[in-house]
């Protein structure tokens, strides 16, 4: 199941209106199959699997990180049925399907198929790479990153707005390889005009994986930009699951009172700018007690002198 | 050697005027004497693990943090003298001394009465260990460490100033213990106006412990507080050789730009603040190439929900 949520991560970013779904097929311990939802969510990862495996798949074990789909659709068939048609002996799924439309059905057809089923197996790793999915169906919205690049003291530029470089040339390349795994990026008004970003993604292999440009503005967008309001309206963002808002600091904090943010990404250098721009403005804090118990470490590295931490937002259950 | 200068520690922030210097006595594989320099500079270590090893320290090996004194002092004897005349074979020696009245000599006379004597061993450690004696005899002034409680985007109160609490239980006592370490203590007015902190040693069994109050300020200080009025002044401070400053963000801003800070604890809370105050004022930054290459990550540990990350200031050889 562990490679199958590595195959999903392939899919992250570009996989929309479909969730970024990994599917690997093993018979006799041996890989027959490997699959990931592609550009614009066609083929679906277990189509590409069965589609890899051919004849091998007649008594084999699929590992599928989303329930398989069972509800009709214009663009393709249902990936349950494949399934049962391949003669797949055995489905083990992790996440079972939120969307009402499959919800169980997939795993029930494949039981009354004959195909044994198991159903939760490292769901939770599974969700957080498919994160995008998962909060669209619970909370109607897409996930949300934000990404800072600060100094030891949380600064993001000097007082006159000087920012190049804080970070090193790692953590900048990281930055790009998350952003390809992002639908969209988004940015405040200060930051378009003080640093004209592109906002692309500028690593060998990976130029056609740029997202979608937003800008937070109550005005009207430049071209190649699309406007958003305000925070709340990334809801209605179509093909949108993964978002990655880059700052500046007000729009960081604009996410932030909304509670819009579910991941930060924080790569810290380690200089002192003292006295400069802080890289997030005000939330709305009034106690300090609420500000505890919000955030996880999840992840933490070095990348050359910079380090990345990523914290998770605590949500309950 | 690593066990000396762990010794050498128990006694940072009480030895002054002396090195805290740490020795070990090993006869046949075991340790007979241990020893390091006690509250006011006397006993030396020397002298304290000799007087443990009596007898046995015939014919055993010394391990010494700091080459053994070879000046005549009213305050105590010369620990090259006492070695030699307790029979002591070998001597290994981590750091020469750098005070001129030896600086050499005390590994002479051990040599000319037939001791052999190695020198350097571990030298770097046991210098970051009696730092203070270091940067004394070499910079004429204390060794300074910064101490911040920050969120994660660098603040270290809520904008109105509330900073109870940022960090949580197990960090606060670290900080207690790290003011133990050190000879005295400084805050600047608004911090003592705004927390009237205690700075005092709040953890059982080192409350004796409680470093000297300094003031950072050009006017008096109140009772129990001694007034600094620059961070310059430090170098003029009797009796202290560790020195921790405490905040707030223009004290801490002060002694960077006067480049006066050698080690930065800082104690970081997973929670966002978000328009506070910063933990760091100006420091006269212009050009951000300038903040690079200053600071290196010497420890990172995690106390409690709270990461403390311990960097150091990068100097010429």
């Amino acid at each position: 199941m562990e490679a199958a949520i590595a195959l999903s991560e392939r899919g992250r970013g570009l996989s929309t209106p479909n969730p970024n779904v990994g599917c690997l097929i093993v018979r006799d311990g041996a890989v027959v199959g490997r699959g990931w939802t592609q550009k614009g969510g066609r083929p679906h990862a277990e189509a590409q699997a069965l589609d890899e495996a051919q004849d091998q798949a007649r008594g084999a074990t699929a590992y599928v990180t989303l329930e398989p789909c069972f509800h009709l659709s214009a663009r393709g068939p249902r990936c349950a049925d494949l399934m049962a048609r391949a003669g797949v002996a055995r489905v083990v799924i992790a996440l079972r399907d939120p969307d009402p439309r499959t919800d169980g059905q997939g795993a029930g057809h494949l039981r009354a198929r004959g195909i044994q089923v198991e159903m939760g197996v490292m769901a939770k790793e599974a969700a957080a790479a498919m994160r995008g999915f998962v909060l669209r169906q619970t909370l109607g919205r897409p996930a949300v990153t934000l990404k800072l690049g600060l100094s030891l003291d949380g600064c993001i530029a000097l007082r006159d707005g000087a920012s190049r470089w804080i970070t090193g040339e790692a953590a900048r390349a990281h930055a790009h390889l998350e952003r390809a795994r992002h639908d969209a990026i988004l940015v405040g008004g200060g930051t378009l005009r003080a640093d004209a970003p592109r906002l692309d993604v500028r690593l060998p292999g990976l130029e056609d994986r740029s997202p979608r440009r937003l800008l937070l503005t109550r005005g009207d967008a430049p071209e190649g930009w699309e406007a958003v309001a305000q925070p709340e309206e990334i809801a209605a963002l179509n093909h949108v699951d993964h978002l990655m808002v880059e700052g500046g600091a007000s729009t960081a904090a604009a996410f932030l009172r909304a509670d819009l943010v579910d991941r930060l990404l924080l790569y810290r250098a380690p200089i002192i700018i003292g006295g400069g721009l802080a890289g997030i403005g005000d939330i709305g804090l009034s106690d300090l007690a609420q500000a505890h118990h919000r955030w996880t470490l999840t992840d933490a590295r070095q990348l050359g002198d910079d380090r990345l931490e990523v914290y998770e937002r605590r949500r309950g259950a």
